[in-house]
């Protein structure tokens, strides 16, 4: 794309200086429609060191309100911490909200390229990256992101004249980094690598526009243009449908709910007995865990009164609090429903050799939100396939996932519920909303064997765990997660 | 893709039935939805031999009214004369219209992968196919089309069983063909192939769908379940606006119209002098191009009687009247417009050795149809790219692209115009419709200098053929025919 890119022609200086003053008051007409039709955009720049992508931000915002946009700067290497998460993190967090701007001034293709130029990455690794970052532009994409994509892009001698240009003066001299002068030297080494990640990405759904920097009003009209006529379009596709993947994971067999038999149980010599001996060894796997910085998602899903919040206590029981959190998943806040429904996951994801545990979690999608309605049919209908991809690039970044559906029946509920309601000290943990939902048990039970079945994949299998007893529902939870960090520690097979 | 396929789990023989003719009675409907919001249906079958498309197929549609949808059949190798055509012709030409289904038994996917390991086709020229396949199904699928995509997949034994089974009966012995064993025989070959192929076509807006097709109910009922969840997602997004995308082809420079002088004048008798020998030289070297089996596109746009009949019928004074055909192209008929307003120039390509000139072209979208809103602001402005991309498809395929715009000014169009409603054997040519069009002359204009602007590229350029005096023009472009076809004919650089 880069190598075979053609400039067209370049209008004159007035008639550059009137389209960008035309273009600038579009833009600003265009933050209150994107405001209103809550549409969020991330406006991505890339390109060569001394481009001017700065300069041209500068002018894109200028008549802009600060309310609108925000800009994110994402030139530096990854933090020690940032490195201990899924390598898409650091920039998933930062994504604008519903009816906001935010501008990236360079973003993963600058890691990811840089990497694969200093031999961080080999060809598989580079593959691997590319699928993560698509499959990531497409999830905004299809959930209503406006993705715009620049690559500000100058010839060699015309970056070594501005860098010389940067670096004879001692207020500017600063702005020219290793990296630039490097960059230059091997500008064909980079210009290949650049060409590869501009083709590898460029999807009709989020495509690059290369922008001729060498003139700088000539670089922001073409921005300014681009950006508006995205706008347009994506205002006028609000609510448009994704088309529907197929499931590309390997999944285990699932059996429906209603053939799980639920009789299991423990007494409580034997349930203290192992409970104790099960914490001990928890306590030894978590700093095992922590020592070879390997990440842990616990997540938790189950019927109102299954007894979710007593098992999460004694599985943490044998953790270090230093080393855990426990994220109970409410409906989400305004800042979170203005977001890709994940995004409040990603900002709660555990660092490299800890361990958090979801009481509820993204599987909400596909349960509450589906019945309530609170998304569309093709919104929950795509999420099985995004969650999996979601829990793909977990496992793929070294975490342990384990998710736990904590089963019981109908009766045993309707005991619980009667109980609570019953129960002084209980009150608070039984609501109107839990009868209502219990009235939809039927509904609930259709929508969950689907979930199960279709997220029950082989890296990130389903654990049902009988809890008409939760004395043997505790002890199951605390077996499975021993048995999954043992075997994270090469203990096991 | 294809290599690390992951299997859903089949249902139980029973379930398998019910869901079958749930999801039968629902195409059934679907049928009649698709009718009414006017969605062309485009649904591709490829995959092993032997695989069963036929037999899913004549399940698939067991439901449907014959009214609304049509099989076709492509395993063929292409014929001599579609060998003549650029390879897309031939399936484009098959393209449903609004409202209809159309299932393609094998599509452009078969001739690629066949020529590819045949070794017809080289690296460089599998990239190029790919590259337009990809643009060809992104501008079906941003026209409104649905274009889905089924790959059936069976292992290597199970066809080697099932051919062996064929084989075995003389009443089923025909349908194997040398390229089912050759497929059979070369099983991982042709695996890598079909891999790296679904890999390279796969973007989210037309999705390839694996189909497993061991047991032939399992695979009807997969491919019910993704065309009629395809058909809710493309009903629901009627009418959306493609993202625009940057102008990817070099453009030559070009002069506003108004500023282009047009004075020029040639004497009767240097016209008749000159029109006799460029008739000659037109005439060898149609004889030359009819040898070397070049193609030959001449397109004409210009103003209301600007002299486009005159010039036409002298350039073709020139030619063989066996070895080409104008085309006069009016407004678009019901069928024509229910198709991609490309499908009714693809149909009238020239074959190789073969000369097509054009009275008005596809040019109307960005001119007429702009104007006169026959089609949308998305639409027109997308335009551009697609009729640079269409073009390039011509080139590519070794065809001779010249493209006149003729040109006079109002005031001679007046005189005509005058002339024409004054002289009984000229009033036929002179309508209500061309005095209104020429009260627009200002808007047209600009949508002129647009449209010469973006499409000027280097492989297909625009010549503006100044037609004040008629002789003058004519000779101009008959000249640049000769030119044309010499430099085409290696004559000339």
């Amino acid at each position: 794309m880069l190598r075979d890119f053609v400039k067209a022609a370049k209008p004159e200086k007035d008639e550059l200086e009137r389209r960008i003053e035309e273009e600038q008051a579009k833009l600003a007409a265009n933050q209150i429609r994107v405001k209103d039709a809550k549409v969020p955009v991330m406006v991505i720049f890339e390109g060569w060191g001394a481009a001017g992508k700065g300069g041209v931000l500068a002018k894109v915002i200028k008549d802009m309100d600060p309310r609108f946009f925000r800009v994110v700067t994402m030139h530096a290497r990854p933090s020690e911490v940032e490195q201990r998460h899924p390598f898409l993190r650091r920039y998933l967090v930062e994504i604008p909200e519903a009816g906001k701007f935010k501008f990236f001034d360079t973003c993963w293709m600058r890691e990811v390229t840089r990497e694969r130029m200093r031999g961080v990455l080999d060809e598989d690794a580079y593959d691997s990256r590319i699928d993560s970052i698509n499959m990531c532009e497409r999830q905004l994409v299809d959930s209503g992101y406006l993705v715009m994509k620049f690559f500000f892009h100058i010839g060699r001698d015309e970056q070594r004249a501005r860098l010389d240009r940067l670096l004879a003066d001692e207020n500017t001299s600063w702005r020219v980094n290793d990296d630039d002068l490097w960059e230059n030297d091997q500008y064909d080494t980079c210009l290949r690598v650049y060409d590869r990640y501009l083709r590898d990405t460029n999807r009709s759904s989020a495509p690059w526009y290369i922008i001729d920097s060498k003139n700088r009003n000539w670089a922001t009209l073409q921005v300014l243009e681009f950006i508006n006529m995205g706008i347009d379009v994506a205002i006028h596709n609000r609510g448009i449908a994704a088309p529907l993947r197929q499931n590309i994971f390997a999944l285990n067999h699932t059996e429906p709910l209603a053939s799980i038999p639920l009789d299991k149980t423990m007494d409580e010599d034997a349930y203290r007995a192992e409970l104790k001996a099960l914490r001990t060894r928890l306590n030894q796997l978590h700093y095992e865990v922590y020592h070879k910085r390997i990440p842990v998602v616990i997540a938790y899903e189950g019927w109102d009164a299954a007894g979710k919040g007593g098992n999460i206590k004694r599985v943490t029981s044998g953790l270090d609090p230093r080393g855990y959190e426990v994220h109970p998943i409410a409906s989400p806040e305004p800042h979170e429903l203005a977001r890709h429904y994940l995004w409040r996951f990603w900002t709660r994801l555990p660092k490299s050799g800890h361990v958090a545990v979801f009481d509820r979690t993204w599987y909400g999608r596909v349960m509450v939100e589906r019945l309530e309605g609170f998304c569309s049919e093709n919104e929950w209908r795509r999420a099985y396939n995004e969650i999996n991809e979601f829990e793909k690039e977990l496992v793929d970044a070294g975490t342990v996932v384990i998710k736990f559906w904590v089963q019981i029946d109908k009766d045993t509920q309707l005991a619980r519920f009667t109980d609570r309601q019953n129960t002084p000290s209980k009150q608070w943990k039984i609501t109107e909303e839990d009868w209502r939902n219990r009235e939809k048990w039927d509904e609930y039970e259709a929508a969950i064997n689907d979930m199960i079945r279709k997220t029950n994949t082989t890296f990130a299998p389903w654990h049902v765990l009988e809890s008409v007893d939760k004395y043997y529902a505790r002890i199951k939870a605390m077996r499975i997660v021993v048995d999954e960090l043992e075997r994270a520690c090469g203990k096991k097979d």
